[in-house]
């Protein structure tokens, strides 16, 4: 056995020992909860108990699942349990029945499971996914598990309880319409409209139900996946939970390196999140990476397989055109979306057709049989700042815009796939656009990048773009590492993505006016003003590290939960200390006196004789 | 001596010899370039010679003075040489005196120096402001400086010699006028107009000019200095030179512990940027924190000290009136700006109006005769989402504006502060009120924080905003550090807050379309479509990082300079890789064919029949 081999090896044992030590994890200060959203729904939150007088809970919107929750026992090799399997088997739409597809590896003994090898399939003639129930006027159990969990900050009791906490802005929302209080019926009607999407494979039971729409709260997607150089199932695993810790509302399964279908299966199994993949990926390994030897026929196949694993939405390069690629000629950064650029150079080799558009009816038929929604990929989306919002990148989306009217006369859900690198000032029309052509259907976007002179902070170049564009309507942020253009994010990376695009996400839900997020904001910023650490701390989307940071700089002896100030500022020179006097000094407001314009009267504005003034001063 | 105490002389040791490693510092791949302005103006800047055919030399804006060339070799003790000495003396308009105030502190000999303990003065009658040059018609050397760094990207050969690298984007300006040239000349008639400020007292010569104003580059602040419970003079010079080196334009020493006058002598001597500070926390220091004790007379004094020492802008919270501080009362979070709080406990302690505004003509006078520009603070400014954009922070603005016509009588160069705290929908409104109120006078905000919720994180939560108001017109951005809310930033916290910051003020100047803005962005992205990965880490804003990203998660022996993919996506899935074989591939234009909507033909839109032919294809 080579060195590496044995380091491989040694990762490998490294991750699944974090796996065991990450499952439960509770945040310390904050302890699981369950609204009851009526009918046997439970909806998991994050509650955190406030140290103030009134002792108000606050609930937080919480995607870990059963790896949030301490009195839940979660074995990898099995799974999550089913959350949705009552929900499914009530409707009478679906039966059992053997997989077709199974893994595509022999070295599996080195990961043995108890998963199930049945999936789940429509009944002959019938379609399955939570469109179809919405046109038909159905409210599903997701959506009321859904309209639960949009209204969970507005329940809070807290925000009743004290009147600081309400909001005091206004937003402007860019034609968005939230509701006041979300209701199951509003879920629905967003869904039948084509505004709004649950992706929820019925092959994915595990799975918490959650919306994409722009009057909704605005999503976040992590990436992970191996790749044919790195890492292995167990990390990858341990990095989706990961992300779910940190708040990925759904999880992306990029994987294009070996083992493919199973570590896709150890994900979803375990995954408490809606999961998407790039199907392309998978067949260009099946090939070898020989991208003439792709087919319609191996697609269609591949999709199937996903489809039987549990896989919520496909990421399709549908839009990309023969006829367009001569677009790209001139750009400076040419086709930089991997299936993009596989599906140029198959349309390019053969001298025919993207067979992705030219099945794409087929595809349909397939994902109304499983709920699967479409992500309609942008592959020709740009790579840089030069490139941004050129004729190739709008005529693809003029094509997805096509291609969603035809989803949706399967009763498809879809959701439209957008750039990429572009400046601040290209942002705007990239929603306009993407609402004008594509429906309303909802949007989905990598960042975007505002530069491309930061590599190592893409992150940071993005989540600026990633924030205006959720104010201007996007539905879901796809994020970007600090690694991005530079190598395979590690979980370090993937937590730095997360809370940079939670924090961009939750900045375009205030921009937007969502009522249900200032009262995050509110009870933070009033537990900063009263002193209350553990309270900011325990709000903050990472407690960790702020409460990490408050001890390590304050020096030793005044690291202490009452401390009213901190190393920043010392005791001095506290603003908030020094304003909590001034209010026990306040005096009532009509004892003050008028504003005198004194400043204008005591020197003359002669430049000499003001100088002379400062002569004598001195 | 305690333990503490010998911790604290380690880390002072430790300092020291991390500045004699940091200078001179210049980055790999990068070298130090003088660029000829005229009349033996050389203007500094980090040249990278690209590694394709061309060999193009990219000329990148560089704050770090003699520390980024090698061929200077700089004494701390000592200071920098005075780049500005020649132009003041052929002025002949001040004198030099000796210094009426000396250190405060008698542990001077831990830190002996050779700094000289003369200073300069105006002559009698003569004002020595470039504001007062610049209404006289007289362009400056410190102009020319500034017209040739300001066109440096402009001026690039490469931009002429390599197509690619021309910007393509035009910029939204919200009302900037930016030539495509930059000239002297322009550079005075933006001072005269009071648009833009260039901050350098006639006593720190060492820095080199540099302008703020929204006609020009986005500027950015990094603020460093102890506080009563942490670091040392050697930290702080090592954090300023550390700042210079990540591209702070200007640097503000808030220290408020003890040795206050020594650590800004050090910080001031070895500046190659302008120094700010805010006069107040000395003054405060001097009557040991008794808010009560401050008087007008110790606050001129102290501006007297600071002006001989060289400060080249004076943090003043003028506009805090008396009458005020009501409309504060019902905020979430009171007056969170430091010196803010202070005033406002004066004011209503003594029951007395503000003697900052009381005494502002005079202050005016002093500042003119060492050209010290006036940033006038906004101590109401909001400290949480909450108090945004309310009655107590829109007073204190046109307040502010009023008190810029009174500065300008005495041709002070006067700047804005502002936010703070501000979600993404009310940052516009905060740009707009500040140019109406304040005359067109250069703004100079805080972020803004656009939520609450992320403590550990506000770098990031800032970095939106300051992106977003410097598109907007801000003129300078204040960094914020990762630190900010729990305690004093580190050095790397301090990178953080500067790269981040860095990212904002570029997005923002390409959103604005400043002509000299969009080259790096083209040459960084040719050099990755190239695979010329060393060009792009030389090009990028932190070389250090982008570097070992790379090599770190590259596999063994795949880290080289050459390889046509990185670890992110692997060989066969890089997308560059795979279009630049399209690009081999590619068909001329008119062999395509035109677009056929095939996936309007091959199904019928029934669902039942839909589900019917999906059967088929399983």
């Amino acid at each position: 056995m080579s060195s590496t081999t044995s380091n491989r090896r040694t990762l490998r044992q490294q991750a699944m020992q974090n796996i065991h030590q990450i499952a439960p994890h509770q945040f310390t200060g904050s302890h699981r909860v369950y609204l009851d959203a009526g009918e046997d729904i439970q909806v998991p939150c994050r509650a955190v108990t406030l140290t103030d007088a009134l002792k108000s809970q606050i609930f937080l919107y919480d995607c870990s699942g059963a790896f949030g929750d301490p009195a839940q026992q979660v074995n990898v090799r099995r799974g999550l349990p089913t959350l949705r399997q009552t929900w499914l088997d009530a409707r009478q739409d679906t039966t059992p029945t053997q997989r077709q597809f199974s893994p595509d590896d022999i070295e599996l003994e080195q990961w043995p499971t108890e998963f199930s090898s049945d999936c789940r399939r429509a009944l002959p003639g019938k379609t399955v996914t939570q469109l179809h129930y919405a046109r038909a006027g159905i409210i599903t159990a997701e959506m009321k598990f859904i309209a639960c969990r949009e209204n969970m900050a507005i329940d809070n009791l807290a925000s009743q309880q004290d009147e600081r906490l309400q909001p005091q802005q206004s937003g402007r929302s860019f034609g968005a319409h939230i509701p006041k209080h979300i209701n199951a019926e509003f879920v629905r009607a967003e869904v039948a409209a084509g505004r709004a999407i649950i992706p929820l494979n019925i092959n994915h039971p595990e799975a918490e139900p959650m919306i994409i729409g722009r009057n909704f709260l605005v999503k976040v997607n992590a990436n992970i996946g191996n790749s044919s150089v790195s890492s292995s199932i167990e990390e990858e695993v341990e990095k989706l939970i990961w992300s779910t810790r940190w708040g990925a509302d759904t999880v992306m399964d990029l994987s294009t390196g070996r083992r493919i279908h199973q570590t896709r299966e150890w994900i979803i199994r375990n995954s408490p999140v809606p999961i998407g993949t790039v199907p392309i990926y998978q067949c260009l390994e099946k090939v070898g990476g020989k991208v003439d030897a792709l087919s319609w026929e191996l697609f269609l196949e591949t999709l199937q397989e996903q489809a039987e694993q549990g896989v919520d939405y496909f990421t399709i390069h549908a839009g990309v055109l023969w006829e367009f690629l001569p677009l790209t000629a001139k750009r400076l950064t040419g086709i930089v979306s991997r299936g993009g650029a596989i599906m140029a150079q198959w349309c390019q080799t053969k001298q025919q057709q993207n067979f992705i558009y030219q099945h794409f009816r087929e595809i349909c038929a397939l994902c109304a049989q499983y709920d699967i929604s479409l992500s309609l990929g942008d592959g020709l989306r740009p790579g840089s700042i030069a490139d941004a919002n050129d004729e190739a990148q709008f005529a693809e989306l003029r094509t997805l815009g096509e291609l969603t009217k035809i989803a949706w006369e399967y009763d498809v859900q879809v959701m439209i796939e957008g750039p990429g690198h572009v400046p601040l000032q290209l942002i705007e029309a990239n929603m306009t656009e993407q609402l004008k052509h594509c429906h309303e259907a909802p949007f989905y976007t990598l960042g975007p990048l505002t530069t491309d002179i930061a590599p190592g902070y893409d992150h940071i170049t993005s989540g600026i773009g990633a924030a205006l564009i959720g104010w201007f309507g996007c539905a879901m942020l796809c994020y970007v590492t600090p690694k991005e253009h530079l190598g395979l994010p590690d979980k370090e990376d993937v937590k730095q993505g997360l809370i940079t695009y939670k924090i961009a996400a939750h900045a375009a839900d205030l921009a937007k006016g969502h009522p249900a997020a200032q009262l995050r904001d509110n009870a933070l910023s009033a537990a900063r003003y009263d002193f209350r650490w553990q309270d900011q701390f325990n709000l903050a989307l990472d407690p960790d590290t702020a409460r990490a940071y408050y001890q390590q700089s304050a020096p030793a002896g005044q690291a202490d939960e009452h401390a009213e100030f901190c190393s920043m500022c010392g005791p001095k020179f506290c603003s908030m200390k020094l304003n909590q006097q001034l209010r026990d000094l306040a005096v009532p407001v009509d004892a003050v006196r008028p504003h005198t314009l004194v400043a204008n009267s005591n020197a003359s504005t002669n430049n000499a004789d003001a100088t002379a003034l400062a002569k004598e001063l001195v």
